[in-house]
C-alpha cells in the first residue's frame, strides 16, 4: 500500500493511547471543559454474525488486545467522562470483567445485557442512574449520557465534546455521515421500486448523546415493540419525548467494525499509530552519534519521527512515558547488558501494557579496533533475551552493520538499517523476534 | 488478529488470479456458460477523493500492481465476457495504457471520460457500438454491457453471471446490500426529521447490468441534470425506458475501497489470498522428508496448505503454473544452486507477473557430517541473490536450522521454522529479502 501522509480514518489524537501518553503533544487539541457530568453506555452484546467470526467482534483480538479494550481506552482517556457502563450478554461477563481487570481499565463497570439492542443500552442507562456499592448517591446520575458502539474504537475527544454540548443543550444529538451508496426502495417482487435522492439523506452513526432525562423517558415511554425491533435511539427520544436530536457530521474515523476486512483495516490503523516515531539511543559514542544522523535522514524518506539521545537518564527519561518504539545502538561491544538495561526500565515503567512494544538493537561494527570475532553478537544470547521479553510483550529484533570507509556502500548499510527497523516496527510480527539482521 | 476460517469478505474463487491459475481448482464452481456477447464498462475516473491520498485510490499500488489492475483481472478470468472498457480521465489515459501492457491485459481498451460519473459510462457504452479499428463491427456490439466500478476488485464470476442473465431477461439488473446504518432524513437547519425503516431499504451496490438498448436509450434521452447530478444508472433505465431492474443480493466481497482504511483492508485480503498455500521441495533427501513431513504438520496449525515434492520435474510442473509459494529445503551443502535453478524455472513461467512471489530457502545442517563451517551459507551470497531476484519481483529469504537429537529442540526448531515461514510469506516484506533467519 502506498505510503501517503494524509489519512482522514486514523485518529490525529489517537485515542488508543491513554491519557497523557499521545506522544503527540504538538497535535493535541486544546483541553476541552465540561462542566456538567457525562457518562458513557458502550452497548458490547453483539454476536458479530456479519464478520463470519466465532468470537463476537468486539472480543477479536488486536495485537494481543481485544477491540472493547481500545474502545474503552478512547473514553477513559477523556478527563471530563466519569464513569463507563459497558453491557455484555450474561455468558460474556466474566470474561469482560477479566479484560477490564487485565488492561487496568479504570472508570469502568460492567452491566449484563438484554435480549435486543434496545434492552441492553436500556440496562446500561438504568444502571448510572442507580447506587453504586453504596459508593455514589442516586443524584450522582450524570446530566449527559453518551451511548457509543463497543466496535468503533477510534472515536475522538473533539467530537464526543461537540455531542456532549449538543445532547445538554438539545435534549439529543446524533453523528451522521454521508451515505456511500445510493438507497433505493424495493418492490416485494424484489425490484427497484424507486432510488433515493442521495443529498437528502444522511447514515446514522455513533457516538449519540442524550441528557439523562430524555433517554431515560423514552425508555420508560416506548414500547414492547420498539424493544424488538427497533435501532435508533434517536427515533425513540424523537418519537416519545418530542425531541429532534441536533445532527453532527462526523469524521470518517467513526466506522464501525462489521465486516472481517474491517478487523484487517483496524489493526493495520493501529500498527500505523504505533508505529510513527522511535527513539535512538547511542550510549554518547561518536560512532553510535554519526549512524543515528544518517539514520534520521533516512528515516525521513520513511515517514517515521526519530529523536537522538545519549541515554533516558534525567530528562530524556520522559521518551519512558510516551509511545516511542526504542533503538539502542551498541559500538563494537557484542554484550547485550545496554539493551537488558532498557528492558528493565520499560517494564519498570508499565510500558508494554496495552500493546507490544518493539526494541531494535543495532550492533556496529568498527573494523580498526579489536578483533571481528570478539565484535560479533551471539545469536543465541540475543534470543534467549528476546524470548524472555517477548513473555511481557516486548518484541526484540537484531541488526548487525559494519562501518565502511567506501561511503556508498555506508550509505546503502544505513538505508538498510533504516528500511528494516521501518519494517520490524510496523509489521511487530512476534514470529521474527530474536533474528539478527545484516544490514 | 485472529485467525479465522470462515471470512465472507474474501473471494472464494479469487479473481486476483487468472484464468487457469486459481490454484484451488476444487473450490471452481461449474462453468458457467452464457451464450450471448456481455461487455463491460469500467468507470476509473474518480479523483479518490475520501481516501484523503494523492494518487485516486484505483491508481494505488497493492503489492506493487495497482487497484484497476486487479479488478480488470477479475473480469478477464472470465470466459464468456468478451471485452472490457475501462474510462478514465484524459490525463490518466497514457497512465491506463502503461498498466494494461505492463501487467499484459487482454481484452481492454482504454477509452477517455467525461467530467461527470454518467458522462463517463455513457462515453464507455457508446465505445462498445463503435467499430474498433476495423476489426469488428458495428453489429458485434454486446447484448448485455455490465457496468462494475473499477474500485471493487473481488467480485467474483457468479455473481457476474446471474447479473448478466437477470439483465438480459429483465433489461436491468443491479447488485444489492443490506444497510449497515439507519438512514435519516434531516431538517435543513440540521436536526432530525425522521428515521427511515432501515428493513425496506438497501444500499445499491455494483455491478448493475443493463441489454445495450436500455441503457444506450437511457442516455440518448436523460438530461443534461441527470449527466450532471445524476449517480444511479439503475433510476434512468426506470424513468427513461420505464425498466423496473432486478435487484439481486450481492455477497460482502463486492465492497467498494472507498476510505483510506480500505486500502489497508484489501491488501490484506490480497496478501491472505496469496498466502495460502506452499511447496516444499527436499530434493528428495531422506533429513529434508522428514522435515518437510514435521514442517507440514506444523503448518497445519498455521491455517496453510503445504505439499511436499522431490523436485518440479514431469507432473509437479504444474506447480509452476499455479499460485504457490515455494521453499527449497537444501541439506548440509551451503551452495545456493538449488534456489538458482528454481528462481530461473518460476522466471521462465513468468510467474512473477502479477504480484512478488516467496522463495525461502530453508537450510539443515545435520552435525554427524561434514565440518561446520563447510556447511554454513554465506550471508553475503543469499544476499545478493534475492537482491537479483527482487528486482524480478521475486522475494528470496533464508531459514537456518540444526539437525538436534534432542527431540524436544528438534520440535522447537521445526515450529519456528513453520513461524517464520508463514509470517514471511504473509508479510512479503521487502526490506528483509536476503536475511539468513535461525529456527
Amino acid at each position: 500500500m502506498q505510503g501517503d501522509i494524509c489519512d482522514p480514518d486514523r485518529p490525529a489524537h489517537p485515542g488508543i493511547f491513554p491519557a497523557g501518553e499521545a506522544g503527540q503533544s504538538d497535535h493535541q487539541p486544546a483541553e476541552l471543559t465540561v462542566d456538567f457530568p457525562v457518562s458513557v453506555v458502550l452497548p458490547a452484546g453483539g454476536t458479530g454474525e456479519r464478520t463470519g467470526l466465532q468470537t463476537p467482534k468486539q472480543f477479536c483480538s488486536f495485537l494481543g488486545r481485544p477491540l472493547i479494550s481500545y474502545t474503552i481506552q478512547a473514553f477513559e482517556r477523556v478527563s471530563w467522562i466519569q464513569s463507563i457502563v459497558v453491557v455484555v450478554a450474561k455468558e460474556n461477563v466474566d470474561l469482560m470483567t477479566d479484560i477490564i481487570q487485565r488492561f487496568q481499565h479504570r472508570k469502568v463497570r460492567v452491566v449484563p445485557g438484554g435480549s435486543t439492542r434496545h434492552r441492553s443500552i436500556c440496562n446500561g442507562v438504568l444502571a448510572l442512574g442507580e447506587q453504586e456499592e453504596g459508593e455514589r448517591l442516586p443524584t450522582d446520575r450524570p446530566k449527559v449520557v453518551i451511548i457509543h458502539d463497543a466496535v468503533r474504537p477510534f472515536v475522538e475527544e473533539d467530537f464526543l465534546y461537540k455531542i456532549a454540548i449538543a445532547a445538554k443543550e438539545q435534549g439529543a444529538a446524533g453523528a451522521i455521515r454521508p451515505l456511500v451508496s445510493t438507497v433505493i426502495a424495493t418492490t416485494s417482487e424484489g425490484y427497484l421500486d424507486h432510488s433515493l435522492e442521495r443529498a437528502k439523506y444522511r447514515a446514522s452513526e455513533m457516538p449519540q448523546g442524550f441528557t439523562y432525562d430524555v433517554i431515560y423517558q423514552a425508555y420508560q415511554r416506548c414500547t414492547e415493540s420498539d424493544f424488538e425491533f427497533g435501532t435508533e435511539c434517536l427515533h425513540l427520544a424523537l418519537q416519545y419525548c418530542g425531541t429532534n436530536a441536533k445532527l453532527i457530521e462526523g469524521p470518517p474515523t467513526l466506522w464501525k467494525v462489521t465486516y472481517k476486512r474491517d478487523l484487517a483495516a483496524a489493526e493495520s490503523i493501529i500498527k500505523e499509530t504505533l508505529s510513527r516515531s522511535a527513539c535512538v539511543i547511542t550510549g554518547g559514542s561518536a560512532q553510535a552519534v554519526t549512524l543515528a544522523d544518517a539514520f534520521q535522514k533516512a528515516a525521513g524518506a520513511l515517514d517515521m519521527e526519530l529523536d537522538v539521545v545519549p541515554d533516558l537518564m534525567g530528562d530524556n527519561g520522559r521518551y519512558l512515558s510516551k509511545e516511542w518504539n526504542f533503538i539502542q545502538v551498541s559500538v563494537n561491544h557484542s554484550c547485550l547488558s545496554e539493551v537488558e538495561s532498557l528492558l528493565m526500565d520499560l517494564e519498570a515503567a508499565n510500558r508494554a501494557l496495552l500493546h507490544p512494544l518493539v526494541v531494535i538493537w543495532v550492533h556496529l561494527s568498527c573494523s580498526d579496533e579489536l578483533s571481528i570475532s570478539r565484535k560479533m553478537p551471539e545469536p543465541a544470547a540475543i534470543m534467549d533475551v528476546a524470548s524472555s521479553a517477548k513473555l511481557r510483550n516486548i518484541l526484540v529484533y537484531a541488526i548487525q552493520l559494519h562501518q565502511s570507509k567506501d561511503t556508498e556502500r555506508w550509505e546503502r548499510s544505513v538505508l538498510r538499517v533504516a528500511e528494516i527497523t521501518s519494517a520490524l516496527i510496523r509489521e511487530r510480527s512476534p514470529a521474527l523476534v530474536g533474528q539478527l539482521l545484516q544490514a
